[in-house]
């Protein structure tokens, strides 16, 4: 597994299949960048372990990644107690990929670790309690993971989010003993792919709806967005999503309250884990 | 520039250069997992421009990341204008590296286009002003950026983010006229390093104090931070650095409501940008 770089569709072929027509120009490319790209998520797995040594490969990459003044306020818990695996999936909304992937690390917005220093320093931190402090804390985990998930599919094993574990962290965080000031943030699956569950590339926004030069610039955001949407609807098409369209997708997951399931409550949740988020 | 991945140290240097004393075992590893570990921030910048389409793939890479529920809830401003640049670094406490290197990019936490998307519909977004939504921005902010920083050092350019930003969000968002709905997250210099100023890789806290099996575990955390602050001092003393250990550069860093820069009042800065954080 190790040693070879899997190979990847071309150039072309990536550009086009992530951003269908309205691809920009090839500019400057090689493996890394082609890796980058061909990423798709995974949400069924075979129960083969990821071979040894994995993790420690993971975290390598995850702890290389850029944390803010050093202060590295993120942790990982990697759970694989069936039962726990079960209510995750629950919390989750029913993801069964949860308890399928050989590995599945939950990633924690951390401030505890730097608050225990503080206090056994006769210095308590008094910069902790404010939605700054959390911010960072969730910004490093998302870099610190995303790494893991790049250095994942460069082994050859594919990854999913569970961003829904969102949807109870008051929960979660009893499952896995966090003490207070250490809040989980989202999951991640890992392992190979069921056959025929290997995912596709999914086409994103076009780069001139995302990208602004000097000032944001709604000008060209109406079309843009229409023929966003109508790529959108021949992938859904393919993949019997329930929404066709993009926008009608933005509406079903923010439409409501509801929509939120549960993650309405996530402020006052988080003040429950010790923070204030002042 | 493109096609050929640049070398790296062989792992047993990086794994020791990233971890000290205390690096796991050699585990699955390549090409782009070197890349990853090799990973050091730049302060200083030549002023020679990015190669053409640069930009273009560094977007593509950063939109390849993952994102919840594919709202795509992130933007990013390029920033030439020299006036607004020297704003942006007076923010950010004097990094003259925002004003020296050829390409700024401002990372935004965008709720407004999807915002914009169910006015225009009829179904204004119930699920938007909760601190959930804010979240998940910054989190798709920070894994597509990761994902450009990863794409950037493929391609021989240095990168150093600017958290920085966040000591006054309410100025950068006015400076670069953002609709409500859209806050700046954190900036991202990209370029070619000074001569002498690559950067050193930074050694992290030890994985057994990172990662927790089954429950978040306390017991060996004292003996591994104080490990890590005796590597943490060998490599101050080598970059002059003002706090000497790990631990008193997190006292440094959170002690006080001052040491937040101005980042006490972020989530004031917010609702006022048009996030309510619910």
């Amino acid at each position: 597994m190790d040693g070879t770089i899997k190979p990847t569709p071309d150039q072309q072929s990536l550009l086009a299949a992530r951003y269908g027509a309205g691809a920009p120009a090839a500019g400057p490319w090689n493996a890394i960048i082609a890796h980058l790209v061909n990423h798709r998520s995974v949400r069924g797995y075979k129960t083969d372990p990821v071979p040894d040594g994995t993790l420690e490969t993971l975290i390598t990459a995850a702890s290389s990644a850029a944390t803010s003044s050093n202060l590295q306020t993120w942790s990982v818990v990697v759970v694989d107690d069936p039962a726990v695996r079960a209510e995750l999936a629950r919390i989750a909304g029913g993801q069964k990929h949860i308890e399928q992937c050989p590995l599945f690390m939950v990633w924690i917005a951390d401030t505890s670790r730097n608050e225990r220093l503080g206090i056994e320093a006769g210095k308590p931190l008094e910069g902790l309690p404010y939605l700054e402090t959390f911010l960072v804390a969730a910004i490093d985990a998302a870099l610190a993971s995303q790494n893991a998930v790049v250095a994942a599919e460069a082994l050859g094993l594919s990854t999913v989010y569970i961003g829904a574990l969102r949807n109870n962290v008051a929960r979660v965080a009893e499952l896995l003993g966090l003490p207070p000031g250490a809040g989980p943030v989202f999951g991640l699956c890992v392992g190979y792919p069921l056959e025929g569950r290997e995912g596709e590339i999914k086409p994103r926004l076009p780069q001139s709806l995302v990208v602004h030069h000097g000032k944001y610039d709604l000008a060209k955001e109406a079309a843009l967005r229409a023929a966003y949407d109508k790529e959108m609807e021949g992938f859904s098409a393919r993949h019997e999503m329930a929404a066709a369209t993009w926008s009608e997708r933005v509406i079903d997951r923010n439409g409501t309250v509801a929509s939120l399931r549960g993650r309405d409550k996530l402020a006052e949740h988080l003040r429950g884990l010790g923070f204030p988020l002042k």
